[in-house]
Order: C-alpha cells, then sequence, then structure tokens
C-alpha cells in the first residue's frame, strides 16, 4: 500500500503499484470486474494470474485471493499468539474480512468488532474474497460497524485484548489514524495485557514512514515492538509493529509459538509458524540504524 | 534476475524486469551511461534514484550501488562465517567484484579465485562500481580468470574452502551451471569442510525453479540448507542455498555468528549480522510445502 501514486498504470492492462516517485512494480489484468467510485474511494475488482482475484482502492493494492496470506497472517498472529488468552479484539478497517478470519481462528475469542468506513468494500469483499475471509462475515462472534475508525475509538468505553489496525496507507480516507492523538486513544481501551498491531511502510522505500510511524507509536505506548515480514502484494519486504503496554512478543520462543499454535487448534497458516515468528524480529544491520535515529 | 523475458521495458525511461510473464517491477532511468553488445550479452549502465548506479545484463538487473548489498552479503558469509577458517575461495561469474570484496574482508582468506567468462563486465564495474566491489581488483589476493566456469571447474584440480556461484540467471551464458553434472564437479573442487553458496529464486515467483535447483544440488551434496534473505533489485523474498559435505550453516547460534564477525574484524555489514543469519533458515509454511516437494 504505497504512499506515492506517481502517474496511474504503466501500460493499459498493466496494474501498477509505485513504492516511491521512480519505483514500483506491476501485475496484468486480464479482466476488470469492477470498477466505481464508492463515497470514500475508487473500488477495483480484478482477475490476474499472479495473485488471483485483486482488489484496489484508489489504485493501491490492498489485498488478493492469493497473497492475502502474507499480510493477514502477519498482522494479526504475532499479537494474538502471544496474548495469553485473547477474548475481545477490534480491527479498525479490514473490510475484506481477513483479519477477522485469522482472529477468529481463536476458540478464546468471544467477540469481534470490525469497524470499516466503507460499505462497499464488504459488500465487494463477500461477492468476490470468500477465499480471504473465509465465511467470518457468517460468524457470531463477528459485529460490523460502519463508521470512521478514529470516531468509533473515540466515544467507545470498551476494552480489548487485540486491536488491529488494517488500515489504507496515509493519504486516502485513513490519514488521521497515523497520529499519535490515535494510538493514544487506541492504547486507552487496550486491556492491560492487550496488544495492538498495525502495518507501517517498506524500510528500503520509505525510511522517512518508518521513522515517523515508530516515533508516533513510542508517543503512545511503553513497548513497541517493529517486525519485518515479506508481502509480495505491497512490493516485498514490510515493517509491521506490535505496541502494549505490557505485551512483548519477541520474548515468545519458537517452540512457544508452536506450542500455543496447537493449544488452540489455529489451522491453516500458510506462512506464519514458531521459526517465522522469531524470525521476524531479527532486523538486518540498515534497519537498526533507521530505528536507532528514531 | 528473472527467468522470463516477457516484453521489454514497458515504458521507455522505465527499466523493467519480470518476474513472471505477468509480473513485475521497474525502476526509472534517469540517464543510459552505457548500452553495447560483449561478446557474451548486453551490457548496459543506468543511473537511477532507487538504486543508485545500475548494471543489467541482457535486459536483467544484475546489481547496483546502493542495493548490491543485499545479494553479496549474504551470498559470501553465510557460509564463510560457518567455516572454521576459510583460505581458498573461488567465485564463478562474480564479475562486478562484490562478492570478492566480501570474501577479502576475511584475514584467513590467502586466495580468490574468481572466474568470469565477459571482460566486459569487469571493465564496466571497474569503471562504475567501485562502490560493490571497493578495491578488490586491486588486492593482490584476488586473481581473475577470464574463462568458462564450467570448463574452468573441469579442469581444475585445485580445492577451495569456499565456492560461490555469483551467476545470471539460467538462459543466458549460464545455462549449464545450474546442472547436477556442474554441482557435482563443483562438490569435486571442495575441500571436506568446504561449502558452496549460490542463489536459486524466488519461492513465489517461481516455485518450479526452487524445486528443480534444490533436486540438482541434492543429488550432488550431503548437506543442501536453503535460506531466504530479501534482494530488493531482483524483486523482494529469494532462496539461497549452501551446499556441502559437512558443513551447515544454519546450526550456527546468533551468538556464535556475532562472536565471529567481531573476531574476523567483518566490517561494513549493512545486512548482515547473527540474528539475521539464523532467521534466513527460517522458513514460511508455504516455502517447507514446497521443499518437502522436492
Amino acid at each position: 500500500m504505497p504512499e506515492q501514486k506517481a502517474g496511474g498504470d504503466v501500460q493499459p492492462g498493466l496494474l501498477t503499484e509505485y513504492l516511491s516517485a521512480d519505483l514500483g512494480f506491476f501485475v496484468r489484468s486480464t479482466r476488470e470486474f469492477e470498477r466505481f467510485q464508492s463515497p470514500f474511494q475508487v473500488v477495483e475488482v480484478h482477475d490476474t494470474g499472479p495473485f488471483g482475484t485483486l482488489f484496489r482502492l484508489d489504485g493501491h493494492f490492498m489485498t488478493s485471493e492469493k497473497d492475502e496470506f502474507f499480510y493477514h497472517e502477519n498482522l494479526v498472529h504475532t499479537a494474538a499468539i502471544t496474548h495469553p488468552a485473547p477474548e475481545r479484539a477490534l480491527i479498525i478497517g479490514g473490510g475484506d474480512g481477513g483479519s477477522a478470519e485469522e482472529l477468529l481462528k481463536y476458540p478464546t475469542i468471544k467477540s469481534v468488532t470490525l469497524v470499516e468506513i466503507d460499505l462497499a468494500v464488504i459488500d465487494i469483499a463477500r461477492k468476490y474474497f470468500g477465499r480471504v475471509h473465509r465465511g467470518a462475515f457468517s460468524d457470531p462472534r463477528l459485529t460490523v460497524k460502519l463508521e470512521d475508525g478514529l470516531a468509533f475509538v473515540r466515544r467507545s468505553t470498551e476494552t480489548y485484548d487485540l486491536i488491529v489496525l488494517d488500515l489504507t496507507d496515509p493519504g486516502g480516507p485513513s490519514e488521521a489514524l497515523y497520529t499519535t492523538d490515535f494510538y493514544r486513544a487506541c492504547a486507552a481501551r487496550l486491556n492491560p495485557t492487550g496488544a495492538m498491531t498495525l502495518h507501517i511502510a517498506s524500510p528500503v522505500a520509505h525510511p522517512d514512514r518508518i521513522r515517523a510511524g515508530l516515533a508516533n507509536l513510542r508517543a503512545a505506548f511503553a513497548v513497541v515492538a517493529p517486525y519485518l515480514v515479506t508481502v509480495p502484494l505491497y512490493g516485498g519486504l514490510w515493517m509491521m509493529a506490535c505496541a502494549s503496554s505490557t505485551l512483548n512478543p519477541a520474548y515468545l520462543t519458537p517452540f512457544d509459538v508452536n506450542r500455543r499454535i496447537a493449544q488452540r487448534t489455529i489451522r491453516d497458516l500458510q506462512y506464519y509458524n514458531g521459526d517465522m515468528h522469531r524470525a521476524s524480529f531479527a532486523l538486518p544491520n540498515f534497519v537498526r540504524e533507521l530505528l536507532a535515529a528514531t
């Protein structure tokens, strides 16, 4: 979900994502299923070979059938496995249902509240992305609120074990959800052992977004654990973070993680396992230097 | 170094690399310094913002000033740190000098033999890529042989502690260097505690190349340890492997690796460290399944 849109698609039939003004990637669309303007953003659905059915918002790649596990598994399980017994979860954004589906795998989860501003996203997910949400919208534990995430978090008096920020990049409707103010409002909605996860940016293409994002998080949370994952649909190496007042997922061993995956009967993981959990907290030297500078 | 060239650059001024027929990435060239046909391949040098000065062969991205450390550090140090005291190294390909420079950081290294088929590559490296080779061509421990790698390995009677296959992708001049025959010839040139490293392919875009490459390696070596790194210039997640009759780098702890980096005074590492060494052997579930099928 790169921040900079630098010139539209490079060729007819090639869907283009720019990581910066001079760098990007593309995938061939073999069929355009949808393209319309919702009240909030331009919605597109395409068929592609490499990613299967693919979803774009305002020209940015959001999710796809074949690629979604890279993003959703890493956004959800790193914190959810670390939490001793998560019961109540809040998703801001995430209208495709992919994060909800990962959370609903936990037998301890009693409720997932999904706050999505754009009904069109949910409609599209239900129509085209069954392989992403896998029936999450029919799970009685899921409640959908069609509302602005900032307004919801500010007025809410509920508390949660897990908060997942499953947002579009800054620049569109989610701009206000990348601020210290919003992070503090989220921190106030977390139980003492709760944790929030979010995606930040590419440490290769967006060092400034990494610095700013982590500084804003650290102003609101005592524990901020950045981690690195691969998301091909976003262009490769991507930084996420887990923020909490107490919980630090970096301390779990691969053995701990694998035992919890088994005990909690978490199935259908295509990326996440105990080794990858630990590996995600290893940072190359250039990323360490970037973080030391924040 | 994707295998499939599927239609040239998508726009004038955009240098394009295809990972498959329907998927690729691009970087803007702000100036073309060189473009000519050597006896073996089309050679290009461009100025780019994201990657600095960039080198292409037959239209494929090879290396660049700003990105080279992702590839060269991971190709060299994973095996070189694992070896107890490497003295003699052989590089097949690698005419840009980047792998030689990493090997020459080891105080125990007495000789590095670089076998490059194309003099034009070395000329271009000396002229444009001082930030890649960093003076390696002036080091008295380096010997350059302008020769076909397969012929060299077959006729050689020398043995080495480390062999680095720093090759273009199959399809060009290096086609014969991806076969079990060649791997067996390399194995015969390794000392008993020696190891060979090479890059293979993207596990996301080239599952068939991963399967075939590992099967060919396993036919020639008792120990084959695949590992995953990020190489932005090749499109993201990339598999490499270390092959040996005895040496397995997966058993080194981060503490071991960091201690050896310090003891051997290896400097100027922008990616590689003890945590990343161990992390590179962690494999996502979809990669485990891919490897189990080989």
